[in-house]
């Protein structure tokens, strides 16, 4: 690949988008030139991107000519369609919208932990979802050291996991409902201001949701183990920003809270703040606009003989979306 | 005991108080004369009974004569110095400050699954943690059927059970946030609003919170079996009433999701909101203001053979605290 890229941003003007082109630039990402794409609602709209004011172009055949990495902030019916396409004109596509996480030819990449699988790829790279993402950077290095065994995972994650529309209905709900108005509903089945939904994706037959399906199969492949066994409840909270994490691990070898904490302490993507005398803990809010995965609340699971249970939070926007999939970039590029 | 008693409330200003009055009221308690006692700060203040209005008398030690049942909806170290006090004066004291939770002989009551041990009182009896009820209620009948091994515990519990003080804190927050001012941080170590903070009561040397010590030692107490294992992590979510628990089980004996949905149909203070096709589980808004502890999302633990997950909520202000002692008071006085 030459040394500086032609990238193409599908869904530009999404929150994912949007963040996307943030990161690219914040990280000085080798752009030669950025082509953003959206579908028609979108036309006539520009994205800025190193101070130069780039037209949003509409989402077609012909938008691809010439990519070489593509990014897909997109629904999967969009990248289904589009992203196959995009690989035939010679285009690494980097996909966000989880419809291949789960196809055996498609890496499913946490750099941090599986950047070797990259090369293995067909065309299409796929990020993980946020909360599988957040929480492997974690459990990897424990992993590595003490063999987990079990995972159970109840997520609480935050409106924009579900887009710009969630981020504004929660807004919207909580102005309605401090000035006693009957607060609108559309995003979610329910009212989310003010309220907690244990409902993330859709239903399948077997009860769980596809989200939390989805965080269970994508932490085995992630970690490389299909011995393990995930059991996760995925939980919408009303918070803006940042997903938070309570899990619970069974491992094989035994380990200490003190020394969890000391190899997480050294584990690349992974900031430890923990010491609950001094109320040192993560919280989502102030996870927001960092690129760690954060973890606290580290201590002995009193149910079982070798379990350990911890809180882990990070900015679903970056490390759990954007920040991943640009990584994935930059392991793709590196010689 | 007659046929009507003379009750006092003690903390009758306070979010509890108010709610056990309007309880006692709701469910027509054999109130002959009602005392609603209070600090310093609420004299003068009136309470509202049966369309009394009532003036709200000091805490002292003159204020329990001839009170026969006294509740106490206080902070641990006003129950710690006036329920002996009111126990000496002949007085049955039901406590909500949580302190008396662990002592061996006061009984630890949520009525649908331990009322026979309420005859065993030497003058107290201990309402439990408000997250502690909810999930008992709807844990006894699957243990009855299958014997539950473990537990572990996430809960997501409101602003509320801090008090009428975090309630005006959340909504304070709110407003300084939509206003474009800084919020103000007072209640909780952080701010709460569009924030998790899994950070409940004090933590001990374990790095557990208390509250969550108490969620493991009271369940064992109330479901009687000293070999049950629970690990739990106690959450404040920014919701004002109603809390709401991912609870994952392992039972002794198989049990599937169908017949844990027909036994809990028929359980004592339990309703199953269970039908993820239509979107119908249970969540934190419409469960106040109403009786049942509610449960949904059951199915089983995909990470183990003898496992079931599901999600309770309850009013955490009715079930989870003042409809609790008020019920306890019920099986006090049946014959």
């Amino acid at each position: 690949m030459a040394s500086k890229y032609k990238v193409a941003v599908v869904g530009a003007t999404g929150a994912v988008g949007t963040e996307l082109i943030r990161i690219l630039e914040e990280r000085n990402f080798p752009v030669g030139e950025l082509v953003p794409l959206a579908s028609k609602r979108s036309q006539g709209m520009r994205v800025e991107f190193n101070a130069e004011d780039i037209p949003v172009r509409m989402l077609d055949k012909d938008a691809f000519r010439g990519v070489e990495i593509g990014f897909f902030a997109t629904d999967a019916p969009l990248s289904k369609e589009y992203a196959p396409l995009m690989v035939k004109e010679g285009c690494t596509v980097i996909d966000n919208s989880l419809c291949f996480n789960l196809e055996k030819d498609v890496p499913l990449i946490v750099p941090e932990v599986n950047s070797h699988r990259i090369r293995e790829h067909r065309g299409i790279i796929a990020n993980p979802s946020s909360a599988t993402i957040q929480m492997a950077v974690v459990l990897y290095p424990i992993h590595k050291a003490a063999k987990i065994k079990r995972i159970v995972v109840s997520s609480f994650q935050s409106v924009s996991g579900s887009g710009n529309k969630a981020v504004n209905e929660l807004s919207e709900q909580v102005k309605a409902l401090f000035n006693f108005r009957e607060p609108e509903i559309r995003v979610y089945p329910y009212q989310i201001a003010f309220n907690c939904l244990p409902h993330i994706d859709e239903f399948r037959e077997n009860g769980y949701t596809q989200d939390e399906i989805q965080i269970a199969l994508e932490t085995k492949r992630i970690l490389e183990d299909e011995s393990l066994k995930v059991c996760a409840t995925s939980v919408r909270v009303p918070v803006f920003y940042g997903h938070s994490a309570s899990v619970n691990i069974e491992t094989e070898k035994k380990i200490t809270p003190d020394k969890v904490r000391e190899i997480l302490s050294k584990a690349p993507g992974v900031a430890v703040e923990d010491d609950p005398k001094k109320n040192l803990y993560p919280v989502a809010i102030y996870a927001v606009g960092k690129d760690e995965s954060f973890v606290g609340r580290i201590r002995e699971d009193m149910s079982l003989d070798n379990g350990i249970v911890m809180w882990i939070v990070s900015d679903n926007m970056r490390k759990g979306t954007a920040l991943n999939a640009v990584q994935i970039a930059e392991c793709l590029i590196s010689p």
